[in-house]
Order: C-alpha cells, then sequence, then structure tokens
C-alpha cells in the first residue's frame, strides 16, 4: 500500500487544488478578455481559443513558442512577477517579428510545484498588460500545478505566439547579399536569456543572501542589480513594422539563447558571411559586470548574452543611416554594427 | 561574492549546456521535417514556424496549450518517454476538434533542470510519430535546461496546437437543446489527468519501490500497472470529423482536468442541464482501484479522472443510435450516457 493514512484521498491532499486555481482564473477573466479585439470570438472559455482570420490575401501563420527561463528564478527571488508575463509576451512578438510577421494572439502556460494566487495573478497581469500594450490578444492559456516535477520554489511560464504576414512578405534572410550592412537595437538588459550564468555570477546561494544582494546597488551599475536583472524583454515590432514602410529589411535575428553569433547565423544565405564590430555600440555596464564577476571570457558573453543589442536587422549599405534615423525617431537607439562579406556561412566578431 | 572558485564560468558550469542540446535537435531535424506537408514553409529552422493558410473562406484559427500533467513523473520512474511526446500531440488536437477545428500545425516546450539526450529524443520521437499518424505538422518548439527551476528528475512537456475550421462550422454548444443526447467515446485509461492522485494512491514513494509497482500486475488489471498507467492519450479528431459529416455534432467536450462535469458544462448554454447516467458504459479497472487503494470518493473520481470516456458528443436525440454506430465503424467504442434537459446550467450524475 502506498498510502499511509486511511482517510479518503483527495486531488488536494495530493498536491493539487483546483478550487484554488479555478478562482484565480475566474478573477482574471476579464482583464483577460480586455485584451480581445477585432478577430476574437467566443468568451475564452472554449476548449480552443478562435481567433477569425481576416483581410489576408495569402495568409502565411508565423508561430513561435518560449520561456523565459531562470529569470523565474530571480522574479521568485525578488517578489516581482510582472515583469516575466511581460517577458513571455514581448518574446514571443519578437520571434514572429523576425518573419515579418504581426502577432494576432497568445497563449500562456504557467506551472509550479505549487501555484500561489499572488503569483499567478501578478504573471497574468503582466501578461495582460504587455498584450493590450502590443494589441495582442491573449486567447488562452494554462495553469498547472505539478508537485515533485517542479523544485519547491520553482516556476516556469511559457508562451506561444500567432502572427501572420502575406506570403510575399514574409522575411526569410534569403535577400541578404554582401554589402548589406547589420543594424544593431539596442535591448533593455538581459532579456530572458543567460540567467543561469548571471546568477551563478552575481547572486550568492541562500534566498535571504541573493535578496539582499538584488536590493544592493554595485557601483558599477546606475539602478539596484534588482532593477537591472528585472528589466522586460523590450518589444520591437511597432517600430520594426513601421520601418519596413521605408525600407527593405532583408533579415531579421532576435538575439536570444546562443547571443548574436548564434542567432545571427540563422537567416545568414550560404555563401555570406557576417563580421560585427565589438565597439560599434555600448555594452551596457550590467554585461561588464557579469563577464567580471564571474570571469566569463569575452567569447563566452557573446555566446550566452545579447551584449545590449536584442534585434539585428539586416539591410542594404545604402539605406543604412535612414534606417538607423528611422529606428531613433521611433525611440529606439541603434547603431550599425556590422556588415555582410562573401565567404563561408558564419559570424567574426572583431575587438 | 558570490562565486566559490576563481575558474572563469562558463554557461555549462552554470548547468546549461547548449552544445548537447545543439546535438540531439540536429540529429532530430530530419525526423521533425518528416511531418512537413502541405502548408509547411521553409525550413524549420527560423524564429517562428511558417505555414501557409490556403484552401478556407472564412477561417477561424482554433489554438490550445497544455501540458501532460504529472504523467512526466510516471514516465520517468518507468523510463518510457514516448509516451508523453505522443500524449501532448493528441491532448491539443482533441482540443480544437472540440470547436470543430482540424490541427494544422504543432509546437513543443520540453523543459527539465537538466536535459538528457536519450530523453529528449524519446520525447520528441513520440511527437513525431503522432504528429504523422494524426498529418500534423510539427513546425516548431524549444527545449530549456533550467537548473533550480525543476526538481531533480522534473521535466515538463507543453504542447501548442493551432487548428481550422470554417467560421460557419466553427461547434461552440450554443446549438445544444434539451432533448439532445450525450455520446461517450471510450479513453485509453487516464490520458493525461489526475496522476498526482493515481501516483498518491498506487505507487509508494520511493524510486525503487514505485518501479517494482509500475512492473507488477495487481489482479484487478490485465495488465501490468506501468502498461495501465503509460497508455497514451486517445486521438478523437479521425473519427470525430466524419461522423461530423453524417450528423450534427452540437457540442463536443474533452474530458480532461475537472472530468467529466467539469468540462461537459462548459459547453452547455443556458437553461439546459446535463444528465449522466452512471451506468450506461463500463468504467475501466484501472480508475476501480484508484478509487479503492486511494479510499477516493466516488464524486471526487468523477471530478478528476475521465472514468472511461474521453470525449463526449451531444447530438440530436434521433441522430444517437446512428451517430453510435458510425463511431464503432470508426473503431472506437461509444455509448448513450446522458441527455440534456431543460434546467440551470450543470451537470448531474447519476448512479
Amino acid at each position: 500500500m502506498a498510502r499511509q493514512s486511511s482517510l479518503p484521498l483527495t486531488y488536494r491532499d495530493a498536491g493539487v487544488d483546483r478550487a484554488a486555481k479555478d478562482a484565480v482564473l475566474a478573477a482574471m477573466g476579464p482583464r483577460i478578455r480586455s485584451t480581445h479585439r477585432e478577430g476574437t470570438l467566443g468568451s475564452g472559455e472554449g476548449f480552443g481559443g478562435l481567433f477569425r482570420l481576416s483581410g489576408y490575401r495569402d495568409p502565411v501563420l508565423v508561430t513561435s513558442i518560449d520561456g523565459v527561463g531562470t529569470k523565474v528564478r530571480v522574479a521568485d527571488i525578488a517578489g516581482r512577477w510582472r515583469v516575466v508575463g511581460a517577458d513571455i509576451v514581448s518574446h514571443g512578438a519578437n520571434d514572429v517579428l523576425c518573419q515579418g510577421a504581426t502577432s494576432l494572439f497568445m497563449l500562456d502556460y504557467i506551472a509550479a510545484s505549487r501555484l500561489v494566487a499572488e503569483v499567478v495573478t501578478e504573471i497574468i497581469e503582466g501578461i495582460v498588460q504587455a498584450c493590450r500594450d502590443q494589441e495582442i490578444v491573449l486567447i488562452g492559456g494554462e495553469t498547472a500545478e505539478m508537485p515533485g516535477v517542479y523544485a519547491r520554489d520553482g516556476s516556469d511560464i511559457v508562451g506561444c505566439t500567432v502572427g501572420a504576414v502575406e506570403r510575399d512578405r514574409v522575411i526569410t534572410g534569403a535577400a541578404i547579399r554582401p554589402g548589406d550592412v547589420i543594424i544593431g537595437v539596442a535591448g533593455d538588459g538581459l532579456h530572458t536569456n543567460g540567467y543561469s550564468l548571471a546568477r551563478a555570477a552575481l547572486l550568492p546561494p541562500g534566498r535571504v543572501a541573493a535578496r539582499r544582494a538584488l536590493a544592493a546597488r554595485p557601483r558599477e551599475l546606475p539602478e539596484s542589480l534588482g532593477d537591472a536583472l528585472l528589466r522586460p524583454h523590450r518589444p520591437y515590432a511597432r517600430p520594426v513594422l513601421a520601418l519596413r514602410e521605408r525600407v527593405e529589411i532583408r533579415g531579421i535575428a532576435h538575439v536570444t539563447g546562443g547571443g548574436i553569433p548564434g542567432n545571427l547565423v540563422r537567416i545568414l544565405p550560404e555563401g555570406s558571411r557576417a563580421r560585427i564590430h565589438r565597439g560599434r555600440w555600448p555594452v551596457p555596464p550590467l554585461f561588464t559586470l557579469i563577464q567580471r564577476r564571474g570571469k566569463v571570457t569575452e567569447k563566452e558573453m557573446f555566446r550566452i548574452f545579447n551584449m545590449g543589442l536584442g534585434l539585428l536587422l539586416v539591410v542594404q549599405g545604402r539605406e543604412a543611416d535612414s534606417a538607423v534615423a528611422h529606428l531613433e525617431r521611433s525611440g529606439e537607439r541603434a547603431w550599425v554594427v556590422g556588415d555582410i562579406l562573401v565567404g563561408s556561412r558564419g559570424i567574426e566578431i572583431r575587438g
């Protein structure tokens, strides 16, 4: 016999409290529905979320799934959860943007060993606010309580984003040619990548000590370590889709896990090589701090972190200056950071 | 200082091994691409997966996200991972089927404290095989190594499924009327719900003891406990979409978390009540075993488990017999298990 007691077993005894979960979700219903707009059908309570696709001649759906990584550990220690809700929205929207698509709707998945109502509420609130800002419908989602699967304070946040673009407007990188230039657009901190390494480098073991470290301001930073580590992932769809109406964008790379080299290479056609000039943009002090404290090599830093560039665009050389100027008028900071050369497919980062 | 050693820190030291992950995914590439078919664009290596939507007059996209719950714990103890890969495919496809949609493509998310190549390979192989069987494109996915977030042997598997249906063919349940009948379609075991309770009732604590329990055959079962608990989630799209060409299906409920009452109520319109007759179908012995070993009340069993019915359909009374006969010719087992009455929205289960 597996059980120790002779009392009847309930789902709640087994570590899953459906009533608590239902109460949180019912309370969030009006907030979730506040993201609904043209295209949304139904109440959002069906088995699948319904979105009527209209206004496209020959639509290509572009879809991405991802999590926020171990940034959830920092959110947990700091007790600040909205940021990771916003992160999952912007991460997915930036991914589908790389193919030229506008995000239509998204779904979230929140799981933990035990769901805490206040935490789930804060995460969903962060998702809702980012969806509203970015005009993305939060069309569905799931929360799961999984005792034994997650660590005691562990939780994961996953988002799946669906966008659409006309077939003849899909961006793949295939149009990239030697002579094109690479524009880097500034990010806001680490976004959602490299947190395992950042935590190992910056946070002492133990919850109390880690919380103290997050509250402190290292002299290298203009803000507390917690504020620096918990900046939300920057969304790029609005300025980049606007830029696209003026400038031919030949490739877009979202700088996530794998850093600049690991992501830029994904859009390069055969026979072209990208060269990035290390000194063309300011690497924010948070990266320098991680590198110094963790004694991380420069190469490893570039392989793991975005190093201050959240998005890379490839445009023709003669359009580079106007592209940068247009992005800056949209409120972005952007620099010409490299160019495309003839060569075997790969990335070179020069000192 | 957070770090104990003065050696340079790498992502691998921090518990994340990108090279191992990349190797697994590269090896699985051809298998993943074997699910690609009409509509798939690109290599599958872009930031978003590309699917060209064509052949619809007025398409409604139907999307679902879900995980396989703590069934992963049983898969882990038994060392059998394909089943949970197949589960996430069928779970999502059944969800979008509830609105009448055909699944077009899906994305998976696999996360663990440490990804084991053999495990990830087996899970993806299970996903690929189920996608091929059900003609669903595996268009994207993500694997994440999250030290500190998941328990030592913990992992989670999430799937997001996108389907489509003509707008005038969306099934919502709004057409359900008093006098309609409820058809229950047999499931294959627990599918992916109730595993926390089932484990508490059936598996002793400790990995070795639990593995021994899975290998044994309780006298109530025709197979080992492991075989019974690790049956894959049954996919219903093919027989149900075929049935739909002959019979008006007014509502479809996928019996997942919340059981028959929690899911059937989701499709009931105001003013209608559903009555389920407890003796109209055979409850499989696995459920009886869980109930007896765990001393679980009948009410709790129905609130947590599918009790042998993986899907419920609502059709007009005069079409019930031909619907059941058609489903049985398609290889399903099905029964008329209840009916719709006038009353306040709710479910009654009669003994």
